[in-house]
């Protein structure tokens, strides 16, 4: 497939992606009456939904990344070159900030804000690392041996992120770009938006060293 | 197929869809107390499960469209001709509406119903735009690559747009002509259904657009 | 597989069916603090999960029927002989039972109940109808074009059948007595049941004849 | 491949595993505002989704047991020898504990605490009885007829076992074990643990036997 329709891929992708995460937070808190629990159910199953859908539309174009520390853990591995890797995720926090933007729209609601809710401890940025950590496992490990099954893998890991990282996994440096961008259920303060950063593409390295044991020849 | 097993099964598989639309939208809203959340998850839940179903086993009769958006697409890709898709938008939309009536008659209610529930504002229209080209971008996207997994991708796509939609998604102009029938958890108010419709044949031919430009050769 | 295993197989997954289906209405009830929509919801996962996990795991050993409204219709499918099949119902309903009452035992409960919940009126008869012949079309519909994919349909279709027919989907004559036998959650007072169990045979004979006509050569 | 990365993917493997169980306990505990079914929906749907995915992605590695239970059963088929059985279960209780830490490392709280929560009965030990035997039967049944859906049903598996067991399922005695270091929503009494895991091998003792007559010629 050739650039452009690579790019349009990744902006689509990320822009329905983040369409999903931040309108779906607003759908649950508004419905939930005070109970983030429900709000956090509805907001985990629309998301886990989503990514299944968007990566088996879009992986056979573009590859599917959606998110800067994928398209980094692939250009380490030399399957993306750097200039095309800087494109991606150039596009992926445009198309990140524009879901957002959609999903205010859809809602109407301002369509510019930045969010108010803090997200800064030691164990928020712990989680972020575990999150980035386990989503490049999911996906470097499920390539290796069953391609076709990348989709349903990352979903079902990001439905277990929602829940078991104390951050909800964010997982996607151009997801909190985005999530930075929304006073609503999913939003987060953007200084505190630079540590998450970090720690995902940590979190993102320590898998590809792991999984690149595991691929070597004993 | 032959033409009459064709249009019954899209009869089958529209009424099936509405029966659990409208009668889980019942369940819900009786169950879950005022706290709109929960009964949304129920619906969610409910409407994604039996669109896999319904597309696995009537896929192979009639294609398993069950929505004049699907149909026209289908028909401008000339995959389907004008009259055979005339007859089926007709089906799905006595079908929708034999679905919602089933669904009343199962939880004993007044079987004739029009629904008061106003659902119009920009924000829905756009909603409603979004989620029929995420709905055809599933359904286009999985196709060329993996048909027997479209099922599937259905339900996901539906079960996300549940919650990351403002309009909820109904993505279906026979399913909105069937929901103005209920005054019930699902209903839309008959004189807002006119617009939903067309922000949703709109967005399934941007769908449209966009896969076609993915297929070309380069 | 000789007779002895295939009633071995039969008997296990009814009890583990209905282990679960009454088992996790117990824990939703208990704990879901009045909201039944939750304690629903429970049930509705819990149900729709095992019923894969069973019919994987049994199909291969006697065909997972685990429901005598299955076995009629491949009785007069011919695809099982009438004295296997009644003594398939045999064990399904004492499957059923002792599931029942496993499921009390491990909640440190009565084992020996008797249902105190009514579910009578002509809009639960129809549902029931409509929930087993939308069972036997998710079954007979799936066989014929993607056997490997039956056991997730039967989960997929009973996950919607709790939420969009009125009383929540028994579709199933053993479970249907097996719930007479418990006063909890999922329970029917057992003057109720024979009115289910004649609408759950009427509702499988019409699917079996929709599908014998899509089967039918042009 | 060689014991050190089968050793390295069985205590990853686990450490995710524990991370998940008692982080999105935490995580249900804290937002549900008291209503445990909520809860255990969320720690439900967590606990499900990474299973799915940790065996997908060791299973190649090291078998993805993550259980001495699992462990035991397949030292006794004979398909891993006692050493290495041995050595499956020290890094899998390790893993466990090291799982359930960092749970409490990402919610900022206190690393090593002990479990306060009783789980003592009759019904209890009947209930990890019956989960580990349905465990193992999800695993064995569906090894000899599909090895790639194993994933999947375990997941599904607990799905349900989380809602139909009054002990939650547990099911593992590597978990019992990390779950009694935490006084959260997932702790157990340490003193209440020993029962659980008496129970847990006995029901995969029994599982382990009755797919071995159904494996057995007739």
């Amino acid at each position: 497939m050739d650039t452009p329709r690579k790019l349009a891929a990744e902006f689509v992708g990320t822009l329905l992606l983040l369409a999903t995460v931040v309108g779906s937070g607003i759908m649950g808190e508004t419905l939930a009456g005070g109970n983030d629990a429900i709000a956090l159910l509805g907001n985990t199953v629309a998301t886990g939904a989503i990514l299944v859908v968007i990566i088996t539309i879009f992986g056979p174009v573009s590859g599917a990344h959606f998110n800067p520390a994928v398209t980094f853990v692939f250009a380490l591995r030399r399957e993306i070159g750097v200039g095309l890797a800087l494109a991606y995720v150039a596009v992926q926090v445009v198309g990140g900030l524009a879901g957002t933007l959609l999903a205010h729209g859809m809602f109407d609601m301002e369509l510019l804000q930045t969010s108010s809710k803090a997200r800064s401890s030691g164990g928020q940025w712990l989680a972020e690392g575990v999150a980035t950590f386990g989503l490049l496992a999911a996906i470097l490990g499920t390539l290796r041996v069953r391609p076709n099954a990348v989709a349903a893998m990352v979903g079902l890991y990001i439905t277990a992120g929602y829940w078991f990282t104390a951050s909800t996994s964010f997982a996607n440096p151009a997801v909190t770009v985005a999530r930075s961008f929304t006073d609503t259920f999913s939003g987060i303060l953007p200084a505190h938006a630079p540590a998450f950063i970090v720690a995902q593409f940590v979190g993102a390295a320590v898998a590809m060293v792991l999984f690149r044991w595991f691929d070597r020849r004993a």
